[in-house]
């Protein structure tokens, strides 16, 4: 089992502002990927990510407490990413909000794996730009990092 | 023990450039850190890396095969990277250079792990952008992810 790991700070944000960008369908939206529907507010809510033309994920919300954690499960997707499992820890850290992010549950450390850890940290970057600035990018107008994408 | 893994493409290169910029002090001043010194070009060679006012590491380059591979030991630096190992492997996919990057041997997932995860993939975005447009983000102009820097 492998894991992908992350932390990133946002300046002169909240646990509260970070929390509902990550539990709201346009808090989401504004950072990973426009195309995002479903319930991402309640434990066992599912929210479905698109990335056109390619497909995407949809991810069962499994834990939730206000301002400091949410958890999915992927029920949906690359079958790499099937029953793997996604948090994020939230704290304040003087000026910052720190996200403490983990995809776990990979079976093999493949290529894709290596793709996805730094899409990952390319996205939080997202997160943070939009919570800084007003504007993330989030896909279509996400960051190429590579012939995947 | 955990590993930090990630995946880029860079457009309109060849592994030559790219194994130019991790075997060349001026091609790892021109991504990673301008304050780079030493002998990065010779197996048992010893790169010095600082990050001033923060410290650095000093690599011991271990392992070199032209246009595909590069290996580092982390001979000095923060405890959590002492004897953890760096390896790029470079391959052509179609019209990208693809690098698999990894750090692997780190002893516990701590928060610093997380840090270094992200921080490695906005370096090697700044590798990415050197090649494809001259001009790179290497420290002291690194972008900035958190507190943490």
């Amino acid at each position: 089992m492998a894991d992908i790991l992350h932390r990133i700070g946002v300046k002169n944000s909240t646990p509260e502002k970070v929390y509902d960008a990550l539990t709201t369908i346009d808090g989401l939206a504004a950072w990973w990927t426009e195309d995002t529907k479903g319930t991402s507010d309640t434990t066992n809510g599912v929210v479905q990510f698109r990335f056109p033309p390619v497909g995407g994920f949809d991810m069962e919300v499994t834990k939730l407490t206000p301002s400091s954690h949410v958890a999915w499960r992927v029920v949906d997707g690359p079958p790499e990413w099937i029953d793997t499992t996604i948090t994020f820890d939230v704290s304040q850290d003087d000026d910052y909000t720190v996200v403490l992010f983990k995809h776990e549950g990979w079976k093999e450390p493949v290529d894709f794996m290596y793709h996805c850890s730094t899409k990952w940290g390319s996205y939080l970057m997202s997160m943070k730009t939009l919570l800084e600035t007003g504007k993330g990018a989030p896909a279509p107008n996400d960051v190429q990092i590579s012939n995947w994408h």
